[in-house]
């Protein structure tokens, strides 16, 4: 019995992903041919988008310039896209999850697997869920991975060499996902972990708004590093806190600091988070989105909003200086220096921003305090 | 009892350090005021380093611009410098390391300990020697730790904000060591474990060689962060492998991922290995080390050398895929591009560099194998 794979969601990380599904669902052989694709559908330059994808095999809106492979069939019917499907990939924004999960259910195989490559996580009433308990709630109980990794579409869809992390639950079932999405270059390794490797890739974004910020700063490598550093151990903090189970390991994954590094370096969350403070103040980040991102939405701040809600909530918002400042310089017009000031040691008097004398920019105090109370000096 | 402090060296690193260390021993009780440096002696303008250093508190030749603290005195006499010492800071090629502790040792105090703030590890005809145990062997069996992070020397003595690490064997010294270097920019931790931050410090200069061939190549995020990542794994498998007490811990400090971006981002072994790709193999390391370098020495290639040795007389190069693959292409002519072959999963036939769709730089293959073998077929 070959198994069906059906991709729910078109965007560009969507279309990345259908050319290497396409290609190994060609090959492999215990794998159909034919890979469904749910777009959500739209008109192009009066065209369909689906008739667009089934004729010229390229998703001329999201993914421009990339031609997907013949056997990857683009549908607008969620039914008929999922119908008998082994295997659902759910490369969607999350708001359409509850809507779709209803139309899917059922209709899918007996033995149906779910994999999430979502980034993000939501949040209710009684505070974090992740994506794929949605989606596993959604459809009866069934057994959700996720995939995750350093993976900036484009580069993806383009063919550079990267590697991602699938998070499973049941073994077997990551290694049929290995299968599916494993390529020479798009090198998956998987690991019995599903919230570590989910909530990795939407804490991320916060610490790239902390990135943002040094880099908007002018500050240096030493800096940054030592930002991308305490953002990664807050990650490890919160995770493990809510999800024992969650082993150091995973934060060595594609998922834990490579996805980091790349998040920190390039992506749409560092470079608002420097245009804010080049705008010394002048615009909010809902501006800086508007302005910047054309229409894709900032992952970061919405994140920071929800992961403050909890430690408030649970009073611990000061085991988490860095989370905590970010929050403070993206909303509460806290100056942005405060972010390293709450980092080291001591109390703030007076921070202003300076260039030293190689010209770089650094944090410039008259007095701190610091070490144990009464032990009062000037620094620098 | 206050403690005399002294450092041995005086180059960038030496003096970015002597300006933290300096500043700590005016102000704290415990210490005593006055910090020896031992300086190489040369001419500078007809004028001696030292009385530069004494009169204007600046090493105009080494770290230029920056002023030292004045209780910070320079000493061209490594004997009068280190007596009564109680904690010996060591800072200076270990080249040097021979000559001096055989002057060294005895003249300090009785309850003397060092900190080795050295870079790289030696090698000898057993194998890999810690630079902290040839100081420990240099004197008499001394306590010795080690300061290792992400602390490029110029943002260091421009006052950036960044961390670093002190690993330790004795919980004492290191909390002493603490006092001694931690300052509200200067973010020390202190952890139990030499080897670890110790041979870190070397490694990472390796990974930062296979960084700058992603650079070189002009590929994308995904890839630098893959071989990033994929570094620090065949980091901490040689350590662990050598040093089983080495927790996972310790690769998550300033020692571990953060030096590690740092010099995988900034750094001289990533420009030079950027300009030898660029240099479309016309140009060998030690030539664009000259060319570049200004004198400064290029730590990676050496260490690359060393470690294969290593690796090959133990017969498990293959373990390290990357490692020998920099190697490689550093000093066996191997194509840049057999970098990234060589971490997927799959034999290589042809790798062609080719630029995709977007501009950006892919390795194009026309055949290749993967996966079991016989199950062959066309990719890309």
């Amino acid at each position: 019995m070959k198994k069906r794979v059906a991709i729910v969601g078109s965007g560009n990380w969507g279309c990345a992903i259908a050319k290497i599904v396409g290609n190994n669902c060609t090959h492999h052989p215990h794998l159909e041919d034919e890979v469904r694709m749910w777009v959500f559908e739209e008109m192009v330059k009066g065209r369909k988008l689906t008739d667009i994808i089934n004729e010229e095999h390229e998703n001329v809106k999201y993914m421009p310039g990339v031609k997907l492979p013949t056997n990857v069939i683009a549908d607008p019917d969620v039914v008929s896209a999922t119908r008998g499907a082994n295997v659902l990939i759910f490369v969607l924004p999350h708001q359409f999850l509850g809507g779709l999960c209803k139309k899917i259910k059922g209709n899918h195989a007996q033995d149906c697997i779910a994999v999430s490559l979502i980034k993000g996580v939501h949040f209710d009433s009684k505070g974090m869920v992740l994506i794929s308990d949605m989606i596993k709630e959604g459809l009866n109980g069934m057994d959700v991975s996720v995939l995750m990794g350093a993976n900036l579409a484009k580069e993806v869809a383009g063919g550079a060499f990267c590697e991602t992390t699938i998070g499973y639950n049941v073994e077997e079932n990551g290694k049929l996902l290995h299968t599916i999405f494993n390529d020479p270059l798009f090198h998956v390794t998987i690991i019995n972990d599903v919230p570590g490797v989910e909530i990795c890739g939407a804490l991320k974004n916060i610490v790239a708004l902390g990135a943002g910020f040094t880099d908007g700063m002018g500050l240096g490598d030493n800096s940054k590093a030592a930002i991308i550093r305490i953002g990664l151990m807050e990650m490890k903090k919160f995770i493990q806190s809510r999800y024992p189970s969650v082993k150091d390991a995973t934060f060595f994954e594609s998922c834990g600091v490579a996805d980091l590094i790349v998040t920190c370096y390039g992506g749409r969350n560092r470079r608002c988070a420097e245009a804010f403070v080049k705008a010394g103040g002048r615009k909010s980040f809902e501006e800086l989105e508007r302005e910047l991102l054309n229409g894709q939405k900032l992952q970061g701040t919405l994140t920071i909003k929800e992961v403050m809600q909890i430690l408030q909530r649970e009073g611990i918002v000061d085991q988490y200086p860095l989370f905590k400042s970010i929050y403070n310089i993206a909303f509460e017009k806290a100056p942005v220096e405060s972010m390293l000031a709450t980092l080291g040691c001591f109390e703030l008097e007076q921070v202003l921003m300076a260039k030293n004398q190689f010209g770089q920019v650094v944090t410039k105090r008259t007095v701190v305090y610091y070490g144990k109370a009464g032990d009062r000096r000037a620094a620098l």
